[in-house]
């Protein structure tokens, strides 16, 4: 029933468009799937607001608990963002212009005003370390294991991937799935059953309704290859036997 | 910067397939602005995997910390569908048939197998009242202050807007928008100015590029419609005086 998790994480969503409902987060499901390439497992997320001592607190528990933590929010040129004065905070490290990042957002404002909104965005915790965006301007950054992202999705997901080589890898994480065209509740025994048969498999059952018809998407997920092959097939004789 | 939050929320979204990034989360976005309407605000969204001890722990921290706690996900009838009866532990309560959901459920299961899956979406923390659920089977339920509610979004989208009148209700959460053609960077020092006026909004700037041109969307939220429509025009005008 449990993935072995050699290297876990999580993702610290920060930012009240998500708790008000404006925005939908589509940051975690990115990020989650990168990470399952690289055998990470994501344990927990968090959306908290955009308030400072929230965000100290928060951080300062999930760094302890996990391996790895990527926040997403906040580290814009408004008010509202705080986020990377707050992580110095959490670090009990200096907030202070990052010299690489000032010359990179200076180049870039070259023919408009280099103004402190803009400045801001080059102010990190003493001793961070860039994460480069080859799309806009201003970098992230990250810190021991905290990975501080903007929270625009098109930029996480240009400036996550050349990232892979820092992390310790695990064992990938890979993922099949089958289609059931039954509802869950008919199957739910038998799944029950092969469940028990493969402990080191996550099998997960989803059900959906489309065209009036029922069906249920199941999800294994192991580091184990071979076990998974079996117990695909096995779910599969499983289904034909519900679907005659 | 803060509103006034006089009745807050939690979120608990339960579930493997979201922390694997196999499914983005739209429950969060529904239940939050459907909140925003009783002017119950959300503090916290927490997603966290299929397992009894955490759902318990989490579940304890957040029905202390606040005056309302959602969750959804893991009522179905499979093998990983346990929220249930980790909130029956979480309480302390029997975990046990309710019987007007076993007789919903035995109804609707006339014609086919009433099976002990089936059978298992009857149960639940003993004293839970039921949540109805018009288009599909199983009722949910809420116990307390945690409302139980399923993984599927169509069903959480019919289940809740029945329950408004459990709530006490806040002062609706008003929100309202200005789409400014122009750098996140370039405003924010004057919208910086407009924050520090209005201490009962709370202005968010979310920045977007389109087309090659970049923009900025800002929101203003406050339970004071005079304070909002007096900012909102200071903003707009605010955005003309770049614009142009």
């Amino acid at each position: 029933m449990n993935l072995s998790k050699e290297f876990t994480s999580a993702i610290l969503i920060i930012g009240n468009e998500i708790l008000s409902g404006r925005t939908v987060d589509k940051n975690t499901s990115f990020i989650a799937k990168w990470l399952s390439e690289l055998g990470v497992s994501v344990e927990e997320v968090r959306v908290i607001p955009d308030k400072e001592k929230i965000i100290i607190q928060t951080l300062n528990e999930l760094r302890k608990n996990y391996q790895y933590v990527f926040t997403t929010g906040g580290i814009g040129p408004t008010h509202d963002d705080i986020t990377s004065q707050a992580v110095a905070k959490a670090f009990g490290k200096k907030y202070m212009y990052n010299q690489e990042a000032y010359s990179i957002l200076e180049k870039y404002y070259a023919n408009s005003e280099f103004n402190e909104s803009r400045k801001k965005m080059a102010k990190m915790p003493e001793g961070a370390k860039l994460i480069y965006n080859k799309q806009g301007s201003a970098p992230a950054f990250y810190i021991n294991n905290v990975f501080v992202l903007p929270g625009i999705p098109s930029y996480v997901e240009i400036m996550l991937p050349p990232l892979k080589d820092l992390f310790t890898k695990g064992k990938k994480i890979i993922s099949v799935s089958c289609d059931a065209r039954v509802r869950e509740s008919t199957i739910a025994e038998d799944l029950s059953i092969i469940q028990d048969k493969y402990l080191d498999i996550d099998i997960g059952s989803y059900p959906y309704s489309q065209e009036g018809g029922f069906g249920t998407v199941l999800v294994m997920r192991s580091t184990n290859s071979i076990a998974l092959q079996k117990c695909k097939e096995e779910i599969e004789q499983m289904i034909k036997n519900f679907e005659k």
